[in-house]
């Protein structure tokens, strides 16, 4: 990079998580070390922001909000869904030019990594000197070339908690079913973290990922027969589940910015399922955006794999490095380790790490102990403990 | 009471809150200081558990469990929604009878407090000298004379919490409208606490209970006036919102154990009708029972006087107090402060505490300020502040 004082920009893109802010952390404090590094700009509301040209200036920030940042929920920078088409690429070239920006960090999930990497193709392309790197954040956990992706490791503790604390509620109350619906078009890593929360007796006593077809009949046989055992059944279930054509089991009816169709209802059509066809009470619940956005459940190891993702980002941009997204490699379980490395953005643009088939059991209603393993030291330190009394009975009439 | 060593009973009713076992810890802790009661029982699965002669033993219960109450969801006990009928009245008595049930002590809502009542009176009208007295417990808040109900506080601060955080996440990515459902069928209590989670112009933006009947038309332009000015749109409503006839707004097509028609997918059917009347992307969410068994939302206030209740109500049986309900008094607002005392079941059973209709503003669509200084303290102490970034923006291309 021949020029002393370039700009650096960073976007965000696609949903936010709860520990995006702190990948944002992470690239501040890291880029406030260089003085090569001018002015760091922020996309408002990501790549659209970029086009209209709203530049947050990031060295303007008082301290106190840079430091609290990990701290809070979803994208203080604002992203968006936009795809760009045609013209935008040339235009974007263009606004990155005029503003001088030498590096460029992009903060999404696997569209994100993609519309990353033809910025830099096109970069390169038109001999414009640019350091491009993509920062992973999903909740989904489906970028491909990565052990992990950071947002995951808090969406996933926040739902093996709240499935614990739901578990205590339908044992204590056992009279229904209850369906949850959990986020994950296609790829079930989050849904399948509900086996986490499985204590004895008590639920999830069936998950169903999006991996495999859901078959109706299947379904209901496999509900009456927890509920013959235990009354409260507890079924946790992937929002994009379908059918044995691939359709989705309840579809909204439309499509998002990207063109992939939006799944709607699955847990109230399954819930409604149940009512109808056995007869037996059932709810559903879908806490959706809010799994997504608890600082509460933040994890703590995932907020600090965040932030060091962002400062990992500077630095190797700042190394020269382009066309990378930052890579979490897990060197090993007990004790947890991970450090951070480089993939090229060709082999990440695009790809989805679905959830490995052979971590499913068998009948396709729960998930292997090898899941497990990969999952807990991502939730961060200490899970609660919700004890139950001692089952010791009195009878003296 | 004459007989020098008699038995206590402890039942749980309806639904569980965060904090009915800390209420029972109340209970055990206070049971323990007298001599004058011998065994402490727990009903197994509420009444039911009572009419199958299903007790735990209390006093059994290791030191490190009952002090571990108050942090455990649902409840340990476990409860039941059966009403009593006919003949049932008269076993249940035999029972209380054959253990000596000296002091009964029954922990609920509504429902409870009927059933309570009535079997205080049937005690009283066979001769059979028993202390009766209720403790309070609902996350809707709607038990008549009592300032507010143990149980209201945790859930009130679970929708706030949340609701602030699912306002920063439509704030970053504002592409569509969100409607959010919280319980509470017949009584706004819990879905009004949303409006303490307004900042600023984040959400929500519109609050909906079911006080007030909601006309589909007024509905869909507010939230297209909102739309037109913010993008993203935050709305927060009760499952038990009604139409101008007062059916639901949704049914589930069912009722529950005391024959209440369950209301149903509220939030999913508003939604639908903002994708097909206004054509904008909406999707709908719906913690549910999530929101009552949250220990992370806890509110310190409400663990506290949950405990409180559950001692001041064997306190009042030890005293000979009879055919009451455990009553809060709030003395002073700033700083918060609050009394127990008793109140007749008479005045209590089966009335319903709707939200005031003064404290819903003149569209329909919000929350005057009487009732933000009302839920405030119940929330406890700190709530958390989610900043955001100052808005200084770069502009040098």
């Amino acid at each position: 990079m021949g020029l002393a004082k370039a700009n650096m920009l960073v976007v965000h893109g696609g949903g936010p998580t709860a520990v995006i802010n702190a990948s944002l952390q992470g690239v501040i404090e890291e880029a406030l070390k260089y003085s090569q590094i001018d002015n760091i700009l922020g996309a408002r509301f990501g790549i659209e922001g970029l086009l209209k040209e709203r530049f947050i200036d990031l060295r303007a920030q008082p301290q106190n909000i840079i430091e609290k940042l990990s701290h809070i929920p979803a994208s203080v920078l604002g992203s968006c869904r936009k795809k760009l088409v045609g013209e935008d690429f040339s235009r974007v070239l263009d606004i990155l030019k005029a503003y001088n920006i030498r590096y460029f960090l992009y903060n999404g999930g696997n569209d994100s990594m993609d519309t990353c990497n033809k910025i830099s193709k096109l970069a390169t392309a038109s001999g414009y000197e640019m350091d491009v790197i993509g920062i992973p954040k999903t909740i989904d956990n489906d970028l491909a070339n990565t052990d992990h992706c950071p947002g995951y490791g808090s969406a996933a503790r926040y739902v093996v908690v709240s499935m614990m604390e739901l578990a205590c509620d339908i044992e204590s109350l056992p009279i229904h079913i209850c369906v949850v619906e959990i986020m994950g078009r296609n790829a079930g890593w989050l849904t399948a973290a509900a086996c986490l929360a499985v204590r004895d007796n008590r639920g999830p006593h069936l998950i169903y990922l999006p991996e495999r077809p859901l078959i109706l009949t299947e379904f209901l046989n496999d509900v009456q027969e927890i509920y013959n055992i235990y009354g409260g059944v507890m079924v946790v279930v992937s929002e994009g589940l379908k059918d044995a054509k691939g359709q989705y089991i309840a579809d909204a009816g439309f499509t998002d910015g990207f063109g992939h169709k939006v799944p709607g209802g699955v847990s109230q059509y399954l819930s409604n399922q149940i009512i109808q066809n056995l007869g037996i009470r059932s709810r559903n619940e879908k806490p959706g955006l809010l799994g997504r956005s608890s600082i509460a459940h933040q994890s703590q190891i995932d907020r600090m794999e965040a932030r060091a993702a962002g400062a990992f980002g500077v630095k190797s941009a700042l190394k020269g490095e382009s066309g990378y997204m930052v890579s979490l490699r897990r060197i090993s379980n007990e004790p947890y380790e991970c450090e951070m490395g480089l993939v090229s953005l060709d082999k990440v643009a695009n790809f989805e790490k679905t959830f490995p088939k052979e971590w499913i059991n068998s009948r396709g209603t729960g998930i292997r102990k090898d899941f497990f393993d990969y999952c807990r030291p991502l939730l961060g330190e200490t899970l609660p403990e919700y004890l139950g009394l001692e089952k010791v009975y009195i009878d003296k009439r």
